[in-house]
């Protein structure tokens, strides 16, 4: 049977993702330290609170504890999320609301309810490879739009969706992280919020506003007031707003929401229902009751705390080692840091000396729709030791100035062929 | 904002799930008794097993039991479900496995893997509303093939793929569940599933086999042998085999899996990882200890005596109050019996009277994409008490009784106009 027959275009189409991909090496390689996935602190999972409250939630055997629950979600974890938004300035309606199965599973629904194959998306310059994925395996065409170092450049954005509309396209929503942003770990500035809401009216557009990292500001570079959501002041209803409790209790419970206008929320629940139903009912009462108990409310100034200092940690090795080639931004809260390199240097072939010296990172390319960025790389601080962050950036120096011996070298003979050629010696 | 100016093709023609539907009116109605969603029975879920392992997995604190993990599942339950599936005859290579969040999403994955809009998938008349609603959900169009009682129609099949070859259209899969087929209860014939192997490679077909309930035989009326999956017999590569823990563990963990021929299930890996980055890691690991504990096969013998014991409730409670209105095929096995309903009744009218006595089940004509079916409807039994399933077909036949009465009484006038119209009474 010849499969590639069989195989939709949307499938023909569908990549791999750059991120997922790391988890192979992981597996593959002894001793590696990773800085490629953004994934949370296992030891700051409240683990003995989460085995209390599921022995509890199983003891009581009750029976929808288990069963199949409402698409839209288990009804006191969404007045519990309501609650949690009230917290970020956003007055949520019931309505509004859709438990998902993570914010990837948000991200694919807001795909498949907006866009057909050929309409535009905008993403920022470098943009989450998830949304990416999400958004292209419906057949979406994507435009990047440029960030400064306060996020997103709204004048750019004005420039892009002019082109979009000039060749007969619209776009539809721009998709932005506007809270230390995946990948460059950028926190957009206030004003800008305002002006993008109004850049969303004039140009009727839609905001989708994916924020997971919200609560994990660094208090010596940020405060909680810096994170308030565009969806807080929006009054016309154009954003669309994506969380998680990933990042602040576990992603294993794969919990997460969206809050959007309710004629669109409706049509989220219903592709939902065929997607998967529902969202699992016993970790939704697990985090409904992690909520009820304070642990959540507990989890944000320790969690703070922590990938403050392993922010702290992973600078101060850059700073040690790689300052001499390397740049980035200060993040001021979340999992990443986002570094750039000197210009002849491809990550994609430096991730292969890297895994060679046992760290690896995820390529910026990846991040780039618009084949960008082949010098530039994440690196996310959030999940080793502060010991193996220290040790990875050690290796990835190591590695780096290996590379560019290796490019030096190379270059050394080309240039001295060059060198020949330039001095015209005749052939014959 | 106009909202509808925003939403894809597909999102415009999405339907909501008329079981989940279901799912409003009995929030809304007290003392329901639902006959609609095909939910196991809670008190048969192992709960002191399932907090048992629950409080050792997460008192272990091992950082990945609540992490992201990868796409493809928890290796451990990956191997465990090669064995279950060894169980069943179905020798499964490890890349053959992809763990899905509960089987809707296998079903979204093969809609989205396999099919652009305007192909033609091939259905049960009847067939089960998920497969329906994710195959529309990427514009496939859908047609029918008869079933008989001993299950699909092989020779409708070679009709109806013809059909569709004449139209200059070529069919990609047949979807069908082969034991107690939802929302039948009818369990495929031997020689059929392997006359559907040939017709499947004389057409050049693929097969996508769910099997959620093979398990769920009635040994009064059929035994493991007569369950053997069509793909333990598929030796070119043309069966694509979902199945499921939702049924015989519990829903609330959405565990269930794909097995297929690698190259399609490399392709449903990087779907799903756009879909929802990794099923549940908690969940997965719950389910496997549950398999490797022996509780998985403890559950087998004592849910089929269970539900064979709700099954002979219900038919002995249609015979007794329903007989000389309504007729069903037994079923062997599963959540569900298949009623036909006098022709002048349409179910969905029979629905809002039942919903008055406190009633509800699904109406038949949801399951059929040829807008037939108008008259049937499907009753499950899997998750009321017995007392309850006895009290429900009670109320079930006072409502059609009165809806009866009431068809007659609309036409007793009718007919005596009629009568008065045959009369030939003169106008003037």
């Amino acid at each position: 049977v010849n499969y590639a027959r069989y195989l939709s275009r949307a499938a023909g189409t569908m990549q791999e993702s750059p991120i997922r991909k790391m988890g192979t090496v992981t597996a593959r390689i002894p001793d590696l330290i990773s800085f490629a996935p953004g994934y949370p602190a296992p030891d700051t999972f409240p683990w003995d609170d989460f085995r209390e409250i599921t022995g509890e939630l199983l003891g009581a055997r009750e029976g929808t504890t288990l069963q199949y629950g409402p698409t839209r979600g288990f009804r006191p974890l969404l007045d519990a999320i309501r609650a949690v938004l009230r917290g970020r300035g956003i007055d949520a309606a019931l309505e509004d609301l859709l438990i998902t199965t993570g914010s990837q599973q948000g991200l694919d629904l807001v795909a498949r309810v907006l866009l057909d194959p050929g309409d535009v998306a905008l993403v920022e310059l470098p943009a989450y490879t998830g949304a990416i994925a999400a958004f292209r395996n419906v057949q979406a065409e994507l435009r990047g739009v440029r960030q400064e170092p306060d996020g997103i450049d709204v004048d750019d954005l004005d420039r892009v969706i002019t082109r979009v509309r000039a060749e007969g396209k619209r776009a539809r929503f721009l998709y932005l992280v506007s809270n230390f942003q995946n990948p460059t770990g950028l926190l957009l500035a206030g004003d800008k919020r305002r002006r993008l809401l109004e850049a969303a009216d004039r140009h009727d557009i839609l905001l989708v506003e994916d924020d997971p990292y919200g609560d994990l500001y660094f208090p010596d570079a940020a405060e909680a007031s810096d994170t308030r959501p565009i969806k807080a002041d929006d009054h016309e209803g154009r954003v669309l707003y994506l969380s998680s409790f990933s990042k602040t209790l576990a992603p294993g419970y794969r919990i997460a929401w969206i809050a959007a206008p309710p004629e669109l929320t409706a049509k989220f629940e219903v592709a939902k229902q065929a997607a998967d139903i529902c969202t699992g009912a016993l970790d939704q009462r697990v985090v409904w009751q992690a909520i009820e108990r304070g642990v959540l409310a507990a989890q944000g100034p320790r969690l703070r705390a922590v990938y403050q200092h392993k922010r702290t940690v992973m600078e101060r090795a850059l700073r040690q080692h790689l300052s001499d080639l390397l740049t980035w931004p200060d993040p001021r809260g979340g999992f990443f840091i986002w570094v750039t390199a000197p210009p002849e240097i491809h990550t994609d072939t430096l991730l292969e000396r890297a895994i060679r010296h046992q760290v690896i990172f995820v390529v910026g390319s990846a991040f780039f729709v618009d084949r960008t960025g082949a010098n530039t790389l994440r690196l996310s601080f959030s999940a080793p030791t502060p010991e193996r962050i220290e040790e990875g950036v050690r290796r990835l120096s190591e590695a780096l100035r290996e590379e560019l011996d290796h490019l030096h070298q190379e270059v050394g003979p080309v240039g001295a062929g060059g060198g020949t050629r330039g001095t015209g010696t005749p052939r014959g």
